[in-house]
């Protein structure tokens, strides 16, 4: 037990420290000044609405994630539990809360429901950092790191397990349908992204057709879930699904963007992991099609073949600073957002509704 | 592309020639002698009743298997089609096919939960062999041996949604709920079983709680399905859920026994990989609690601490001779089969149900 607390505890230090790797400095500096002229408004007040609007009842939510974490096997709530408390904003839970509030529901059914979106979300958590071989995530060591890829994979398994039994005991077929199905949706995009991984020649497309199944997918089940609860029309719950895939891709936009931007380290994220991991996000597929032969070569050089020097991370910040990379990405961010925006906009106006709206808007400014 | 089928081509060539390193040659063919005049029956003669009863059906499940392993992403029916199609003897959708064979079921739902059982079961495999780091299943390379372990989590994740979609079509809650709660307790095993590897000083009680967990539930879930679909009272269910989970528990003894057993190179087994890999199953537990201080030394040396010569394991084989520990393994085998015989006595005769006493049998000869 002491030695593993003592590995615990040198490798969140190696984590942390990590953290401070350094290659960042400069490049990124510029780099916030090169998208910081879009908007200035302090993100959080932005999450603050639909966060006071859900306080009751994600309450229980988080109680009930608690409860369900139990397993006569100590090391699961043990493991998990380090992921689930580690200071999440619980957005897609969330989502489940708010739009069945937009739909007027006022049972607890959607308590369960959103713990169940929690469990699928951080079991493919788990399973991501395995795969990424990822140290750090939000601000803490990952599962992986602390407890080693095994447990890692086998908590994820039973994390899955129980959502659906939480959707069992819930007993909607079409609750099942919706969250088998994204499961389904989610593992496909996991691996094409695996398949696209250190792929220079990815394209714009094929980079959208990941992001849509990996993460908007569950964004979408999750907002279509309040609908599905309140036992409205099918047409309401299409549109709340639309909202929740327009703000996923919103959501891993910014993410991809956050991973070349100093604001990433204030989040817990490694700056530049994505860059180090060879990873093919938005920024590096616009900066690959821009770029010149010789620039094609260094792409090539640091994502395809993994020979990078310290150096390299800030040239690749130049490189995209140069061809508008970051900004544009931002762009896409801000015209998806509108569609998030738009699915939305005939349901009556409302507390609920308003602080979907804003929740858009915070997806957009986490980056500044 | 060429590279990733040099990389299969070698990684299988290694695989088949860790599969004779040569360790075991005459410990082994001692083991065999020790073991082998508890009976002398071709164990294949007590499995075709079954096969045969269930091949129209099976053929069914098979088509159903290839067909829903489809994904517009190549990689998936690829990789878990190579350990679908690896000729297992699909021994637990055989089990629901059988099961609602006895119970009078005409139609054709079961065909769809076999298939959804075959697919829990290779998602386990797969999670399984990562976790492991095996190299060899059934005589082929582990498709993380020839993919690496990224793709085999991932696609592992994808086929357990899969088989929440069958479940889904189905539209039964009862199956879902079946299904799912053995799923949650699938992982709890996997888990305990983390957490007891390398500890010698595991009991009986806590191994045969880990293969009830790990392997005995599934087994139990997919003979039960066969009374759900036949819509037959509770106590059926009961009744064909504890022939399956003693079944089960046989069938696990028996693997346990098998790695350290001759034949089990032609079950393509590797034989040795437990103890190579420091896994506690009840030869090692027995042993241990019969063994004196210098023996006791020896099984931490090799299994506690992984220190390991080339002949450790003709004398790992000496002393579980010594202290007739494989032959009790067996013994404790034997009582299980007595149990799940019992456990289905009350079924009127019927060709399913001979043949399923028959498979019980087989799981114990499947050693000789």
């Amino acid at each position: 037990m002491i030695r593993k607390i003592l590995i615990a505890v040198c490798t969140k230090a190696l984590a942390l420290l990590a953290k401070g790797r350094g290659l960042i400095d400069q490049g990124d500096i510029r780099l916030t000044a090169a998208v910081s002229p879009l908007r200035a408004e302090p993100a959080r007040d932005k999450l603050e609405p639909v966060q006071h609007l859900v306080a009751e009842d994600m309450a229980d939510v988080n109680k009930l994630i608690v409860a369900r974490l139990e397993s006569r096997v100590d090391l699961i709530p043990q493991l998990a539990g380090h992921l689930v408390s580690a200071g999440g904003k619980r957005v897609r839970p969330m989502l489940t809360l708010i739009a069945a509030d937009l739909c007027g529901y006022r049972g607890k059914r959607h308590h369960g429901l959103a713990a169940a979106v929690e469990f699928i979300h951080t079991a493919t958590l788990l399973h991501d950092d395995v795969v990424d071989q990822s140290d750090l995530r939000r601000g803490n060591a990952t599962a992986n790191a602390v407890w080693g890829n095994k447990p890692s994979v086998l908590v994820g398994d039973f994390l899955f397990a129980r959502a659906f039994q939480l959707m069992v005991e819930d007993g909607s077929i079409q609750v099942l349908k919706i969250l088998s199905d994204a499961s389904a949706v989610i593992a496909e995009g996991e691996v094409a992204q695996l398949i696209t991984a250190n792929d220079t020649e990815t394209t714009e497309a094929a980079y959208m057709d990941v992001i849509t199944s990996k993460t908007a997918t569950l964004f979408a089940a999750a907002a279509e879930l309040g609908a599905v609860v309140a036992d409205r029309p099918q047409r309401e719950a299409d549109s709340l699904r639309s909202y929740g895939e327009n703000l996923g891709i919103v959501f891993q936009l910014v993410d991809d963007v956050l991973d070349y931007n100093a604001r990433a380290a204030d989040l817990g994220k490694n700056v530049g992991d994505d860059f180090r991991d060879g990873k093919i996000t938005l920024p590096v597929v616009l900066a690959f099609e821009r770029g010149d032969d010789d620039e094609r070569t260094f792409w090539q050089r640091t994502l395809e073949d993994g020979d990078q020097t310290p150096e390299d991370f800030v040239k690749a910040l130049k490189l995209m600073e140069s061809h508008g990379t970051l900004k544009d990405s931002m762009s896409r961010a801000t015209d998806y957002a509108e569609r998030a925006k738009e699915a939305i906009q005939d349901f009556p106006e409302s507390p609920a509704k308003a602080a979907m709206l804003d929740l858009v808007d915070f997806c957009i400014e986490r980056i500044y």
